[in-house]
Protein backbone atom coordinates (compact mmCIF):
# COMPACT_ATOMS: atom_id res chain seq x y z
CA UNK A 1 0.00 0.00 0.00
CA UNK A 2 1.30 3.70 -1.02
CA UNK A 3 0.07 6.12 1.17
CA UNK A 4 0.74 9.71 -0.81
CA UNK A 5 0.30 12.74 0.43
CA UNK A 6 -2.21 14.15 -2.43
CA UNK A 7 0.55 16.89 -3.62
CA UNK A 8 3.53 16.83 -1.22
CA UNK A 9 5.88 14.28 -0.74
CA UNK A 10 4.89 11.81 2.10
CA UNK A 11 6.99 10.99 5.60
CA UNK A 12 7.01 8.25 8.10
CA UNK A 13 8.99 8.78 11.23
CA UNK A 14 10.24 5.93 13.28
CA UNK A 15 10.61 7.15 16.86
CA UNK A 16 12.74 4.05 18.83
CA UNK A 17 12.94 3.90 22.23
CA UNK A 18 11.99 2.12 25.39
CA UNK A 19 12.23 5.48 27.28
CA UNK A 20 8.86 6.58 24.90
CA UNK A 21 6.80 3.93 24.74
CA UNK A 22 6.57 3.07 29.11
CA UNK A 23 5.96 7.16 29.25
CA UNK A 24 9.44 8.14 30.78
CA UNK A 25 10.17 10.57 27.84
CA UNK A 26 8.02 12.84 26.14
CA UNK A 27 8.99 12.33 22.35
CA UNK A 28 9.85 16.21 21.30
CA UNK A 29 10.97 14.93 17.92
CA UNK A 30 7.66 14.56 15.92
CA UNK A 31 6.74 17.56 16.19
CA UNK A 32 9.75 19.82 15.57
CA UNK A 33 9.71 17.68 12.15
CA UNK A 34 6.38 18.48 10.99
CA UNK A 35 7.17 22.26 11.62
CA UNK A 36 10.32 21.73 9.87
CA UNK A 37 9.25 19.61 7.05
CA UNK A 38 5.92 21.37 6.20
CA UNK A 39 7.19 24.30 4.53
CA UNK A 40 9.69 21.96 1.99
CA UNK A 41 5.91 20.60 0.82
CA UNK A 42 7.12 17.41 3.15
CA UNK A 43 4.01 15.98 5.16
CA UNK A 44 4.41 13.41 7.84
CA UNK A 45 1.78 10.86 7.12
CA UNK A 46 2.49 8.71 9.62
CA UNK A 47 4.34 8.31 12.68
CA UNK A 48 5.41 4.86 14.65
CA UNK A 49 6.72 4.35 18.16
CA UNK A 50 8.98 1.31 18.52
CA UNK A 51 11.09 -0.54 21.88
CA UNK A 52 14.82 -0.83 21.57
CA UNK A 53 14.03 -4.47 19.46
CA UNK A 54 15.62 -5.61 16.45
CA UNK A 55 12.50 -7.27 15.18
CA UNK A 56 10.43 -4.67 15.66
CA UNK A 57 12.84 -2.41 14.44
CA UNK A 58 13.20 -3.98 10.94
CA UNK A 59 9.43 -5.20 11.26
CA UNK A 60 8.62 -1.47 10.52
CA UNK A 61 11.32 -0.17 8.73
CA UNK A 62 10.49 -2.48 5.84
CA UNK A 63 7.28 -1.84 6.15
CA UNK A 64 7.74 2.26 6.15
CA UNK A 65 10.32 2.39 3.39
CA UNK A 66 7.87 0.93 0.40
CA UNK A 67 4.56 2.98 1.77
CA UNK A 68 6.41 6.60 1.68
CA UNK A 69 8.89 8.39 -0.05
CA UNK A 70 11.06 9.14 2.89
CA UNK A 71 11.46 7.43 6.58
CA UNK A 72 13.05 9.02 9.17
CA UNK A 73 14.43 7.33 12.11
CA UNK A 74 15.03 9.08 15.72
CA UNK A 75 17.01 7.03 18.49
CA UNK A 76 19.41 4.53 18.94
CA UNK A 77 22.73 5.59 17.27
CA UNK A 78 24.40 6.19 20.43
CA UNK A 79 27.71 4.28 21.99
CA UNK A 80 25.50 1.84 24.71
CA UNK A 81 24.47 -1.25 24.32
CA UNK A 82 20.66 -0.38 23.70
CA UNK A 83 21.54 1.23 21.00
CA UNK A 84 20.73 -1.36 18.09
CA UNK A 85 18.74 0.84 15.25
CA UNK A 86 22.14 1.45 12.94
CA UNK A 87 22.49 -2.71 12.69
CA UNK A 88 18.88 -3.16 12.81
CA UNK A 89 18.97 -0.99 9.46
CA UNK A 90 21.17 -2.80 7.64
CA UNK A 91 20.14 -5.76 8.70
CA UNK A 92 16.61 -4.53 7.05
CA UNK A 93 18.22 -3.79 3.80
CA UNK A 94 20.60 -6.83 3.63
CA UNK A 95 23.94 -4.54 3.98
CA UNK A 96 26.95 -5.55 5.93
CA UNK A 97 26.89 -4.14 9.47
CA UNK A 98 30.73 -2.69 10.04
CA UNK A 99 33.33 0.39 10.48
CA UNK A 100 31.83 2.27 8.33
CA UNK A 101 35.55 3.89 6.70
CA UNK A 102 34.15 7.58 6.61
CA UNK A 103 32.86 7.81 9.83
CA UNK A 104 36.16 5.76 11.77
CA UNK A 105 37.68 8.64 10.47
CA UNK A 106 35.67 11.41 11.84
CA UNK A 107 35.27 9.83 15.24
CA UNK A 108 39.65 9.00 15.25
CA UNK A 109 39.92 12.72 14.25
CA UNK A 110 37.33 14.33 16.96
CA UNK A 111 38.36 12.09 19.64
CA UNK A 112 41.79 11.14 19.65
CA UNK A 113 43.50 9.51 22.28
CA UNK A 114 39.93 9.94 24.22
CA UNK A 115 38.34 7.24 21.68
CA UNK A 116 37.35 4.13 23.04
CA UNK A 117 35.32 1.05 22.06
CA UNK A 118 31.78 2.55 23.12
CA UNK A 119 32.39 5.39 21.12
CA UNK A 120 34.10 3.79 17.77
CA UNK A 121 30.97 1.47 17.55
CA UNK A 122 29.34 4.78 16.50
CA UNK A 123 31.24 4.48 13.53
CA UNK A 124 29.30 1.34 13.01
CA UNK A 125 26.52 1.75 10.85
CA UNK A 126 25.74 -0.57 6.99
CA UNK A 127 28.79 -0.34 5.31
CA UNK A 128 27.28 1.49 2.24
CA UNK A 129 25.19 4.47 3.93
CA UNK A 130 25.88 7.70 2.62
CA UNK A 131 26.75 9.96 5.58
CA UNK A 132 24.56 12.53 7.75
CA UNK A 133 26.93 15.95 8.81
CA UNK A 134 26.24 16.19 12.91
CA UNK A 135 28.08 19.73 13.87
CA UNK A 136 26.89 19.11 17.47
CA UNK A 137 28.65 16.46 18.50
CA UNK A 138 30.47 14.88 15.42
CA UNK A 139 29.07 11.20 15.40
CA UNK A 140 27.63 11.04 11.82
CA UNK A 141 23.42 9.88 11.06
CA UNK A 142 23.39 8.11 7.60
CA UNK A 143 21.05 7.10 4.97
CA UNK A 144 20.34 4.22 2.69
CA UNK A 145 17.93 4.59 -0.16
CA UNK A 146 15.06 6.50 0.93
CA UNK A 147 15.60 5.90 5.28
CA UNK A 148 17.19 8.63 7.36
CA UNK A 149 19.19 7.38 9.98
CA UNK A 150 18.76 10.54 13.20
CA UNK A 151 19.66 10.96 16.43
CA UNK A 152 17.17 10.97 19.46
CA UNK A 153 18.66 14.25 21.48
CA UNK A 154 16.48 16.95 20.00
CA UNK A 155 19.39 19.38 19.15
CA UNK A 156 21.68 16.79 17.48
CA UNK A 157 18.62 15.53 15.64
CA UNK A 158 17.63 19.07 14.40
CA UNK A 159 21.30 19.58 13.07
CA UNK A 160 20.96 17.01 11.38
CA UNK A 161 17.98 17.21 9.41
CA UNK A 162 19.46 20.53 8.53
CA UNK A 163 22.43 18.99 6.99
CA UNK A 164 19.87 17.16 4.83
CA UNK A 165 19.14 20.58 2.96
CA UNK A 166 19.96 20.18 -0.68
CA UNK A 167 19.29 16.16 -0.52
CA UNK A 168 15.44 16.23 0.18
CA UNK A 169 13.32 16.69 -2.48
CA UNK A 170 10.73 19.25 -1.87
CA UNK A 171 7.08 19.17 -2.42
CA UNK A 172 4.23 21.79 -2.93
CA UNK A 173 3.05 22.94 -0.08
CA UNK A 174 0.17 22.54 1.84
CA UNK A 175 -1.19 26.04 3.67
CA UNK A 176 -2.48 25.53 7.20
CA UNK A 177 -5.16 28.03 8.57
CA UNK A 178 -6.27 28.22 12.02
CA UNK A 179 -8.93 29.77 14.53
CA UNK A 180 -10.78 29.21 17.63
CA UNK A 181 -14.15 29.79 18.08
CA UNK A 182 -17.33 29.17 20.97
CA UNK A 183 -19.37 27.13 19.40
CA UNK A 184 -19.88 23.26 20.65
CA UNK A 185 -18.74 20.53 17.75
CA UNK A 186 -21.91 19.58 17.15
CA UNK A 187 -23.17 23.24 15.72
CA UNK A 188 -20.08 23.40 13.89
CA UNK A 189 -20.53 20.00 11.75
CA UNK A 190 -23.05 20.89 9.19
CA UNK A 191 -21.36 24.50 8.46
CA UNK A 192 -18.13 21.98 8.30
CA UNK A 193 -19.65 19.90 5.67
CA UNK A 194 -20.92 22.83 3.79
CA UNK A 195 -17.85 24.31 3.16
CA UNK A 196 -15.47 21.01 2.42
CA UNK A 197 -18.56 20.39 -0.33
CA UNK A 198 -18.37 23.87 -1.69
CA UNK A 199 -14.37 23.59 -1.36
CA UNK A 200 -12.96 20.24 -1.94
CA UNK A 201 -9.34 20.89 -1.68
CA UNK A 202 -9.64 21.98 1.45
CA UNK A 203 -9.63 19.57 4.69
CA UNK A 204 -11.04 21.20 7.62
CA UNK A 205 -10.59 19.73 11.25
CA UNK A 206 -12.31 20.11 14.39
CA UNK A 207 -10.46 19.93 17.76
CA UNK A 208 -12.23 20.51 20.90
CA UNK A 209 -10.22 20.85 24.47
CA UNK A 210 -11.93 20.35 27.66
CA UNK A 211 -11.04 23.85 29.16
CA UNK A 212 -10.22 23.87 33.46
CA UNK A 213 -12.41 25.76 34.45
CA UNK A 214 -15.09 23.56 32.16
CA UNK A 215 -16.55 23.81 28.99
CA UNK A 216 -14.95 23.44 25.69
CA UNK A 217 -12.39 25.66 23.01
CA UNK A 218 -12.75 24.33 19.67
CA UNK A 219 -9.91 24.87 17.15
CA UNK A 220 -10.81 24.90 13.96
CA UNK A 221 -7.70 23.56 10.91
CA UNK A 222 -8.22 24.55 7.45
CA UNK A 223 -5.68 22.54 5.55
CA UNK A 224 -4.97 22.86 1.48
CA UNK A 225 -2.52 23.28 -1.09
CA UNK A 226 -4.10 25.81 -2.86
CA UNK A 227 -3.61 29.27 -0.65
CA UNK A 228 -6.54 31.16 -2.65
CA UNK A 229 -9.27 28.23 -2.15
CA UNK A 230 -8.45 27.83 1.38
CA UNK A 231 -8.44 31.57 1.98
CA UNK A 232 -11.97 32.18 0.22
CA UNK A 233 -12.75 28.66 2.36
CA UNK A 234 -11.96 30.20 5.67
CA UNK A 235 -13.57 33.63 5.13
CA UNK A 236 -16.90 31.23 3.72
CA UNK A 237 -17.03 29.24 7.08
CA UNK A 238 -16.59 31.85 8.74
CA UNK A 239 -18.99 33.89 7.68
CA UNK A 240 -21.58 31.09 8.41
CA UNK A 241 -19.96 31.05 11.89
CA UNK A 242 -20.92 34.76 12.64
CA UNK A 243 -24.61 34.12 11.23
CA UNK A 244 -24.83 30.82 13.92
CA UNK A 245 -23.80 33.24 16.76
CA UNK A 246 -19.85 32.18 17.17
CA UNK A 247 -16.94 34.20 18.76
CA UNK A 248 -14.03 33.72 16.39
CA UNK A 249 -10.39 34.80 17.74
CA UNK A 250 -7.65 33.70 15.14
CA UNK A 251 -5.42 32.58 16.85
CA UNK B 1 4.36 -11.10 13.24
CA UNK B 2 3.11 -11.73 17.30
CA UNK B 3 5.18 -9.26 19.18
CA UNK B 4 5.09 -10.13 22.95
CA UNK B 5 6.21 -8.34 26.12
CA UNK B 6 8.03 -11.10 28.02
CA UNK B 7 5.81 -11.59 30.64
CA UNK B 8 3.24 -8.89 30.60
CA UNK B 9 0.54 -8.28 28.09
CA UNK B 10 1.41 -6.23 25.14
CA UNK B 11 -0.45 -3.06 23.94
CA UNK B 12 -0.29 -0.87 20.80
CA UNK B 13 -1.96 2.14 21.14
CA UNK B 14 -2.83 3.75 17.73
CA UNK B 15 -3.45 7.27 17.85
CA UNK B 16 -5.49 9.19 14.75
CA UNK B 17 -5.87 12.41 13.91
CA UNK B 18 -3.93 15.17 11.89
CA UNK B 19 -3.49 17.51 14.40
CA UNK B 20 -0.67 15.11 16.09
CA UNK B 21 0.99 14.56 12.60
CA UNK B 22 0.93 17.90 11.47
CA UNK B 23 2.71 19.31 15.21
CA UNK B 24 -0.21 21.74 16.15
CA UNK B 25 -1.00 19.50 19.12
CA UNK B 26 1.55 17.29 21.12
CA UNK B 27 0.09 13.58 22.52
CA UNK B 28 -0.81 13.72 25.86
CA UNK B 29 -2.16 10.20 26.10
CA UNK B 30 0.47 7.88 24.89
CA UNK B 31 2.44 8.84 28.16
CA UNK B 32 -0.39 8.48 30.27
CA UNK B 33 -1.80 5.09 28.96
CA UNK B 34 1.62 4.18 29.79
CA UNK B 35 1.80 4.99 33.09
CA UNK B 36 -1.74 3.60 33.81
CA UNK B 37 -1.22 0.38 32.62
CA UNK B 38 1.88 -0.66 33.89
CA UNK B 39 1.16 -1.19 37.12
CA UNK B 40 -1.60 -3.74 35.68
CA UNK B 41 1.20 -5.63 34.09
CA UNK B 42 0.23 -4.29 30.56
CA UNK B 43 2.98 -3.19 28.69
CA UNK B 44 2.71 -0.78 25.46
CA UNK B 45 5.10 -2.27 22.53
CA UNK B 46 4.02 0.18 19.63
CA UNK B 47 2.28 3.22 19.04
CA UNK B 48 1.54 4.59 16.09
CA UNK B 49 -0.04 8.12 14.50
CA UNK B 50 -1.81 7.93 11.33
CA UNK B 51 -3.88 10.59 9.79
CA UNK B 52 -7.84 11.32 9.69
CA UNK B 53 -7.91 8.78 6.73
CA UNK B 54 -9.57 6.24 6.46
CA UNK B 55 -7.50 3.68 4.76
CA UNK B 56 -4.57 4.60 6.71
CA UNK B 57 -6.68 3.81 9.97
CA UNK B 58 -8.12 0.35 8.65
CA UNK B 59 -4.67 -0.67 7.57
CA UNK B 60 -3.27 0.03 10.49
CA UNK B 61 -5.95 -1.48 12.97
CA UNK B 62 -6.09 -4.61 11.35
CA UNK B 63 -1.89 -4.80 11.15
CA UNK B 64 -2.23 -4.66 14.96
CA UNK B 65 -5.12 -6.55 16.25
CA UNK B 66 -3.16 -9.59 15.05
CA UNK B 67 0.11 -8.53 16.28
CA UNK B 68 -0.75 -7.47 20.16
CA UNK B 69 -2.99 -8.69 23.02
CA UNK B 70 -5.20 -5.25 22.94
CA UNK B 71 -5.32 -2.04 20.94
CA UNK B 72 -6.45 1.39 22.04
CA UNK B 73 -7.48 3.85 19.69
CA UNK B 74 -7.52 7.63 20.43
CA UNK B 75 -9.34 10.29 18.84
CA UNK B 76 -11.73 10.62 15.45
CA UNK B 77 -14.45 9.39 17.69
CA UNK B 78 -16.56 13.83 17.88
CA UNK B 79 -19.75 14.61 16.20
CA UNK B 80 -17.59 16.24 13.09
CA UNK B 81 -17.09 14.99 9.79
CA UNK B 82 -13.50 14.74 10.45
CA UNK B 83 -14.27 12.13 12.91
CA UNK B 84 -14.19 8.79 11.25
CA UNK B 85 -12.72 6.33 13.21
CA UNK B 86 -15.99 4.48 14.45
CA UNK B 87 -16.81 3.86 10.88
CA UNK B 88 -13.41 2.84 9.72
CA UNK B 89 -13.44 0.35 13.13
CA UNK B 90 -16.54 -1.22 11.35
CA UNK B 91 -14.95 -1.33 8.18
CA UNK B 92 -11.92 -2.90 9.36
CA UNK B 93 -13.84 -5.61 10.70
CA UNK B 94 -16.53 -5.80 8.27
CA UNK B 95 -19.12 -4.88 10.92
CA UNK B 96 -22.02 -3.23 9.90
CA UNK B 97 -22.12 0.47 10.86
CA UNK B 98 -24.92 2.40 12.35
CA UNK B 99 -26.57 3.62 15.46
CA UNK B 100 -25.87 1.16 18.66
CA UNK B 101 -29.19 0.87 20.17
CA UNK B 102 -27.40 1.07 23.75
CA UNK B 103 -25.33 4.28 22.84
CA UNK B 104 -28.48 6.21 21.06
CA UNK B 105 -30.74 5.66 24.17
CA UNK B 106 -27.66 7.24 26.17
CA UNK B 107 -27.05 9.57 24.32
CA UNK B 108 -31.07 10.63 23.98
CA UNK B 109 -31.47 10.51 27.68
CA UNK B 110 -28.19 12.61 28.13
CA UNK B 111 -29.47 15.77 25.01
CA UNK B 112 -33.12 15.45 25.60
CA UNK B 113 -34.39 17.86 22.96
CA UNK B 114 -30.79 19.29 22.59
CA UNK B 115 -29.99 16.19 20.62
CA UNK B 116 -29.34 16.92 17.12
CA UNK B 117 -27.57 15.27 13.51
CA UNK B 118 -24.51 15.56 14.28
CA UNK B 119 -24.58 14.90 18.05
CA UNK B 120 -26.37 11.89 17.81
CA UNK B 121 -23.54 10.92 15.07
CA UNK B 122 -21.28 9.75 18.32
CA UNK B 123 -24.01 6.84 18.41
CA UNK B 124 -23.40 5.07 15.43
CA UNK B 125 -20.65 2.72 15.44
CA UNK B 126 -20.27 -0.82 14.53
CA UNK B 127 -23.90 -2.47 15.71
CA UNK B 128 -22.19 -5.34 17.78
CA UNK B 129 -19.83 -3.29 19.60
CA UNK B 130 -19.81 -3.30 23.53
CA UNK B 131 -19.95 0.19 24.98
CA UNK B 132 -17.09 1.61 27.33
CA UNK B 133 -18.97 3.90 29.37
CA UNK B 134 -17.80 7.78 29.56
CA UNK B 135 -18.29 9.76 32.99
CA UNK B 136 -17.28 13.00 31.56
CA UNK B 137 -19.40 14.07 28.59
CA UNK B 138 -21.48 10.41 28.12
CA UNK B 139 -20.94 9.69 24.53
CA UNK B 140 -19.70 6.39 24.77
CA UNK B 141 -16.40 4.69 23.68
CA UNK B 142 -16.64 1.11 22.45
CA UNK B 143 -14.81 -2.07 21.54
CA UNK B 144 -14.84 -4.89 18.86
CA UNK B 145 -12.91 -7.75 19.99
CA UNK B 146 -9.35 -6.75 21.26
CA UNK B 147 -9.78 -2.93 19.79
CA UNK B 148 -10.50 -0.28 22.71
CA UNK B 149 -11.79 2.96 20.93
CA UNK B 150 -11.29 5.85 22.89
CA UNK B 151 -12.00 9.44 22.68
CA UNK B 152 -8.92 12.02 21.85
CA UNK B 153 -9.72 14.55 24.64
CA UNK B 154 -7.34 13.06 27.62
CA UNK B 155 -9.58 13.90 30.73
CA UNK B 156 -12.75 11.93 28.28
CA UNK B 157 -9.75 8.81 27.36
CA UNK B 158 -8.58 8.24 30.68
CA UNK B 159 -11.76 8.52 32.03
CA UNK B 160 -12.93 5.83 29.60
CA UNK B 161 -9.64 3.90 30.31
CA UNK B 162 -10.40 3.80 34.00
CA UNK B 163 -13.85 2.15 33.12
CA UNK B 164 -11.92 -0.61 31.15
CA UNK B 165 -10.91 -2.07 34.66
CA UNK B 166 -12.33 -5.54 35.52
CA UNK B 167 -12.08 -5.74 30.97
CA UNK B 168 -8.51 -6.11 30.34
CA UNK B 169 -6.59 -9.14 31.94
CA UNK B 170 -3.73 -8.19 33.90
CA UNK B 171 -0.18 -9.46 33.43
CA UNK B 172 3.36 -9.62 35.04
CA UNK B 173 4.43 -6.62 36.20
CA UNK B 174 7.68 -5.17 34.52
CA UNK B 175 9.56 -3.11 37.44
CA UNK B 176 12.09 0.08 36.57
CA UNK B 177 13.96 1.42 38.76
CA UNK B 178 16.41 4.48 37.47
CA UNK B 179 18.61 6.98 38.34
CA UNK B 180 21.09 9.84 37.07
CA UNK B 181 24.79 9.83 36.50
CA UNK B 182 27.42 12.31 35.13
CA UNK B 183 29.49 9.99 33.61
CA UNK B 184 29.97 9.88 29.74
CA UNK B 185 27.64 7.23 28.24
CA UNK B 186 31.18 5.51 26.60
CA UNK B 187 32.58 5.42 30.08
CA UNK B 188 29.03 3.38 30.90
CA UNK B 189 28.54 1.30 28.25
CA UNK B 190 31.02 -1.70 28.90
CA UNK B 191 29.43 -1.52 32.64
CA UNK B 192 26.36 -1.74 31.02
CA UNK B 193 27.58 -5.03 29.39
CA UNK B 194 28.98 -6.38 32.00
CA UNK B 195 25.45 -6.14 34.17
CA UNK B 196 23.43 -7.42 31.51
CA UNK B 197 25.20 -10.33 31.16
CA UNK B 198 25.33 -11.19 34.41
CA UNK B 199 21.70 -10.46 34.91
CA UNK B 200 20.07 -11.76 31.81
CA UNK B 201 16.54 -11.12 33.46
CA UNK B 202 17.24 -7.29 33.48
CA UNK B 203 17.21 -4.72 29.88
CA UNK B 204 19.35 -1.41 30.97
CA UNK B 205 19.05 1.52 28.59
CA UNK B 206 20.93 4.74 28.70
CA UNK B 207 19.13 8.27 27.82
CA UNK B 208 21.46 10.71 27.98
CA UNK B 209 20.12 14.68 27.56
CA UNK B 210 21.89 17.57 26.70
CA UNK B 211 22.00 20.46 29.25
CA UNK B 212 21.38 23.89 28.24
CA UNK B 213 24.57 25.00 30.15
CA UNK B 214 26.45 22.34 27.86
CA UNK B 215 27.63 19.03 28.72
CA UNK B 216 25.59 15.64 29.25
CA UNK B 217 22.79 14.45 31.92
CA UNK B 218 22.63 10.42 31.87
CA UNK B 219 19.65 8.63 32.84
CA UNK B 220 20.26 5.28 33.85
CA UNK B 221 16.56 2.50 33.38
CA UNK B 222 16.87 -0.51 34.19
CA UNK B 223 13.73 -2.71 33.47
CA UNK B 224 12.57 -6.42 34.43
CA UNK B 225 10.09 -9.07 36.10
CA UNK B 226 11.54 -10.11 39.08
CA UNK B 227 11.96 -7.04 41.71
CA UNK B 228 15.10 -8.77 43.35
CA UNK B 229 16.88 -9.74 40.40
CA UNK B 230 16.39 -5.49 39.48
CA UNK B 231 17.23 -4.93 42.70
CA UNK B 232 20.93 -6.41 42.56
CA UNK B 233 21.14 -5.85 38.96
CA UNK B 234 21.21 -2.29 40.19
CA UNK B 235 23.26 -2.02 43.28
CA UNK B 236 26.18 -4.26 41.44
CA UNK B 237 25.81 -1.40 38.06
CA UNK B 238 26.27 1.20 40.91
CA UNK B 239 29.29 -0.56 42.56
CA UNK B 240 31.07 -0.57 39.04
CA UNK B 241 29.64 3.11 38.24
CA UNK B 242 31.05 4.14 41.96
CA UNK B 243 34.33 2.47 41.49
CA UNK B 244 34.88 5.09 38.12
CA UNK B 245 34.23 7.81 39.76
CA UNK B 246 30.68 8.33 39.06
CA UNK B 247 28.39 10.33 40.86
CA UNK B 248 24.97 8.96 41.31
CA UNK B 249 21.71 10.56 41.94
CA UNK B 250 18.94 8.77 43.21
CA UNK B 251 15.77 10.08 41.15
Amino acid sequence: MEIQAKSGISVAVLIIGDEILSGHTADKNLGWLAEYLAPLGIEIREARVVADDRTAIIVAVNDLRVCYTYVFTTGGIGPTPDDITAEAIAAAFGIEYGFHPEAKKILENHYGDQANEARMRMAKMPVTAKLIDNPVSRAPGFYVENVFVLAGVPKIMQAMMMSLDGVLARGQVRHRSLFLIDLPESKVAPLMTTTAEKFPGVSIGSYPKMLDGGGYENTLVLRGYDLAELEAAKAFLQQQLHASGAAITEI
